[in-house]
């Protein structure tokens, strides 16, 4: 009993020290980073009506979202599994502006069961949106600050996976698919499963440029994709050529703003298809086959809420960050202990305020426990001399 | 249904700009107090097994608590109440050091109905703990942190409420009490039902010097209410005469440590009465009937995880905190937002650079947009002159 008691449940952690510092710090650097770009922060509430919180970006996070009874009125909540929702809700209802609006937001999400192979079900969310701009200058703002926030957690080798949900939304339609049948070939485009796309095509009876195109959509990832598409998808209608243009124009604003970074398309990426309405983006690291940051444009989230506004953003897991991270242990910089003793004296009293204000760590010496300072983690001690606290090395007391 | 998906649940809050940022500020400012004092920042998980969350001083909080089930393992999981047992775990379980152990932690924690007046069921619960030292030191050096806590917070004015479950509990055994009968009494002394404490004392056919001394007890409170028990429970045994020393002994640590603060006893202060081993305090403001900090010696609450340790703590709810101080808006200190134009000049992307990194707040024109940047909340905009990029005021710019 007592040993059950110790275990936490699957995928559910707890932080301990000096881990939990390190939290803190990369928590305070990253919203700090999006303050000065101008993003204003939010705090959404942890449960929310299931209603709201299964709309927009959430429709497919039913089955990842814990369930609960409100006690006060018998409706069902939602612990929220993605902030998205909730920051829409809020520029929509609530901020109403007229400008674009740039909002941040960190906080535990819980999810029901572990997502894909990265084992936690309590990421810690933190992400960036702007609203209220279409275009790909708010796409290349975002991109940057994926690329800052990798940087910022000490993740130095990364790239970016690009692609536009408009190019096969565009070929669906070209091809007059009905909705089972965008779905069924979409799910097989997810998987990349190639015998299957292809007797998909055959069975939906299509046969020239557009089962050539949808074919071949697959195959269109890699740093060349954008190039060769212009050559495979030659035959598309225009709202599929327009998707192109857009990616080439935001390659060529990538170029200018991060020309370190690597970028690949995937124009058969179709993360949040349901829910995307342009771009969508994912950031990976080397050795590690899942996306470490994700995002992209929706617009018109904010319809359910009574707006409907252009929206783009990204968001990633701070505690999956830290795991990809190098140096992070240098962000807790214990600029050293120092035990006082245990008296009122005001001297020593107005030592002990005058260092804890400069920064320092001063712990109070507990009566009871007169061991060794250096168990408690001090390499210094307050020490009263001609009638003055300093702080002096515990080396140097012993040996004088 | 749109009106609905707009609604939040009872008690279940949104924090918007710039409220969130002022959160944030005094966050960082209440765990960089806490850690100057030595205390290591810990970050308990949001759900847990629910047996882990109702023990020690979680026993109270059944009612309190959602509870969830576990898709993966069919157990009942439990959204936090309260991080106290939390926390007690990582002491007894991961940490177990055997010198005195600091801790503190953050975070939001649920309440399926509202507690008491306050209207939240969402309080973002902080809070502090010394595990491992058992004496009036700790307590006052965790009632010093409280009440910097609350000055920190911009609360002035306030005052202490000190008691000790010592008292009531070494009366109830003398009067050889059994457990329906101490629960009886106790329900009715939280209260302070003088007419029903007096008919409870005379059903339980009690007389003489327990029966007074039982029947003053809810009375025994107020800033002479110490002196007054010397008097009126002078023929208390040994355990309630050691209760009062101890508190004696506190009440004169704390004319050391604070002598600015007043304090009021009762000793008739049972709150936590069940798992509550010792002192227990509250923090009042004026003009407000409830507490806003709250805590006490829980020894041995590490004991179901394994480890019995002396530990005493507090915790308040920073929204809370935030409801009841002054000068708040003085810490989002708006610097003052500059407008940058969208271009990729490398002259004009250093000098934003620099800006951002020292501090300022820099906002991309997103193109589309070129309304008045004061929309924007901008008072200053990057102008090229001279080849050099410097921010000038909006207002010097349009009179040019």
């Amino acid at each position: 009993m007592n040993e059950e008691r110790w275990l936490l449940p699957a995928g559910i952690e707890e932080v301990l020290p000096p881990e939990a510092q390190i939290v803190e710090s990369l928590r305070r650097d990253l919203l700090d980073l999006y303050a000065g770009w101008g993003y204003e922060l939010v705090i959404p509430p942890f449960i929310d009506y299931l209603e709201s919180l299964l709309t927009g970006t959430g429709q497919d996070l039913d089955l990842q979202t814990f369930k609960l009874t409100d006690q006060l009125t018998g409706r069902l909540l939602g612990v929220r599994a993605d902030m998205t929702p909730q920051v829409a809700r809020m520029d929509a209802h609530h901020l109403r502006r007229d400008v674009p609006t740039r909002l941040c937001y960190l906080g535990t999400v819980l999810r029901t069961r572990p997502d894909g192979f990265a084992s936690t079900r309590s990421p810690l969310q933190i992400g960036a949106e702007i609203y209220g701009h279409a275009g790909i200058e708010s796409d290349a703002e975002i991109l940057q600050l994926v690329m800052l926030t990798l940087r910022t957690a000490g993740i130095t080798e990364s790239y970016l996976d690009l692609g536009h949900v408009g190019i096969y939304r565009g070929l669906a339609c070209q091809a007059e698919l009905d909705a089972a049948q965008e779905h069924a070939l979409f799910d097989a485009l997810q998987r990349k499963a190639i015998p299957e796309i292809e007797s998909l095509i055959g069975r939906f009876g299509l046969s020239g440029p557009i089962a050539d195109m949808l074919a071949s959509l697959a195959e269109l990832n890699g740093a060349d994709a954008l190039a060769q598409a212009d050559d495979v998808l030659r035959a598309a209608d225009r709202p599929v050529r327009e998707a192109l243009d857009y990616l080439r124009g935001l390659a060529e604003e990538l170029r200018r703003w991060l020309p370190e970074v690597g970028v690949h398309y995937d124009l058969a990426e179709l993360r949040g298809y349901r829910y995307k309405t342009g771009v969508v983006f994912a950031a990976f690291v080397p050795d590690w086959g899942l996306e470490i940051a994700r995002g992209g444009r929706y617009d018109d989230i904010g319809q359910v809420f009574g707006r409907a506004r252009p929206a783009v953003g990204f968001s990633t897991d701070l505690k999956g960050l830290l795991r990809h991270g190098k140096g992070l242990e240098g962000r807790v910089q214990d600029s050293g202990r120092i035990l006082a003793p245990w008296s009122s004296d005001p001297a020593l009293r107005e030592a002990v305020e005058r260092l804890r204000a400069s920064g320092c760590t001063v712990i109070n010496a507990l009566p009871g426990f007169e061991q060794d300072p250096r168990q408690l983690g001090c390499q210094q001690q307050l020490v009263c001399r001609d009638g003055r606290w300093e702080p002096h090395d515990i080396d140097t007391i012993d040996n004088q």
